[in-house]
């Protein structure tokens, strides 16, 4: 079976053993939810609003893939993500002045969101027997679906359709964990390696300004 | 077994033996579906999108809340929610000229419906076992979700991401239920006594012009 | 039971075996996703954002179909769709000087697909044992849902909502279809009817710029 989607989903428990995954996904979520929250506060949102956004851009992706899996969302029997939502709303609050200096270190939590959420999109749907292609869209929706909803909550053309290499990131990383597997690796290998493809695409695509090519209107 | 969704379940029965819940349910559907349409008669849409707009504030919610529940959507079975929306429709039409001094019966309407979808919600989460605070959330999606496909639709920024005491409303309600339920009363009691502090709330929040604070830019 | 459905959920032996269907739902899948790739890369959309836009629209009408009626997406098991509109993005890059000049095409085979899509939703929502006027719904979800989601992600007011009859024809052929069964026809010349009301009243609508009135507003 897959590793992380276990240990993840045993995170009542986890969360008293805290492993580095559990760290690494309560980092991404709150990476997720500051990027909502940023946006929700330059569109003038209170803080009710501000913390939905906040969720809708840290869940809405694993919700979207879950509800196409036929799971029960899985933020429905673990309320952290939820006050990891509100604490970045509060983050945002007290320390807005400094928000813009740690964009670098957000940036960098974002990507390891970004690469963790695919790989626990990809496992979870191969649990179900589910083809390799079918695992990778889902990693993607898992990692990029929350970001749409996002956009399209605060009123404007999804970013990620135009500017960033994001969702590409999420394909690589998929193809180099269905690679692995093809090649007889183990889950948790193929999980690093993924993990590693994603961060450093979108690392490279942010620092050289890699964009993919713009389909040519009529 | 709580008792407004069993009540409501058994619709069908319930609209030959018409009950107080019936009734309100279905005010509070047109109030809904009303506020969708109106919007939506704003932006110029034809009759038929008017109809869907109306239907997707005052049945979306209601279905998000099912689909993350993994039920199936509750008017599937039972077509006096389409109807509702449709007599919503030509309400409009009718009466457009007399719909300004109508503003305050359907406010009251559909804060009368917000409470009660609320406590849907709730209820429908606690009969399949999720914790507390789930069942809060369902309520609040029940509740509020309707505006937020309403607003996405009609391509505006959700109007209770800035402005009402809404989603909070039903959080408040919420609150009031499982209290309620941790001190040992009945499901009825619950259920007026959660409604009674949405409605409150709602209504002193629009009066008093309560707004929650604005999370400040960068 | 329902003959249309069948043949497509054995779309991979069919593929094999292509029959008139499976070429109907490719050239319809084809079509659906070219409107939204179109539409993408008048927004300067990458090729990446509108292959996605372009498989919303396509494949998003039956997704949420599937979704509401408790079926796992039918595109999961079935990767045709995302190739198919992956060609459809090359073939918008290759061909755009000459996408203008194919519009009379688009529009008949969009028609074709709408009508198709429609019989789908209707036969889906009729194998569950679910009421015809939930079919006909579903005919309608499954036409144009897409072209909602569509919209909403390239962050403009839905067409359909203001401009076209294209929800209404998949009601007027869901009618003709249940109103066929009920007379005791079979489900082939009901299914050909239908699809053949779906395409005349879009045909004759956009000739003749029928339009359904418009709710005025206060």
């Amino acid at each position: 079976m897959y590793t992380i989607v276990n240990l993840l989903e045993n995170m009542g428990q986890a969360l008293r053993i805290p492993t580095s995954f559990v760290v690494i996904e309560f980092i991404g979520t709150f990476a997720f939810a500051l990027s909502g929250i940023r946006l929700a506060s330059a569109k003038q949102f209170d803080v009710f609003g501000a913390w939905i956004v906040g969720m809708a851009t840290a869940i809405g992706g694993g919700t979207l893939r879950d509800l196409m899996l036929g799971l029960r969302p899985f933020w429905m029997t673990n309320s952290s993500y939820f006050i990891c939502c509100a604490v970045a709303v509060l983050w945002v609050m007290l320390f807005r002045k400094y928000m813009v200096r740690q964009n670098n270190a957000w940036f960098i939590f974002d990507t390891i969101g970004l690469a963790l959420f695919n790989v626990i999109g990809i496992e979870k749907t191969l649990n179900l027997g589910l083809p390799a292609w079918t695992a990778i869209t889902m990693g993607g929706v898992t990692g990029a679906g929350g970001g749409i909803i996002r956009d399209v909550l605060i009123n404007e053309v999804p970013l990620i359709f135009r500017k960033e290499i994001y969702a590409m990131a999420c394909v690589a990383g998929g193809l180099i964990y269905v690679a692995g597997g093809e090649l007889g690796m183990g889950p948790n290998a193929n999980a690093f390696l993924s993990s590693l493809t994603v961060i450093i695409i979108r690392i490279l695509a942010v620092k050289h300004h890699w964009h993919l090519p713009v389909v040519k209107g009529e």
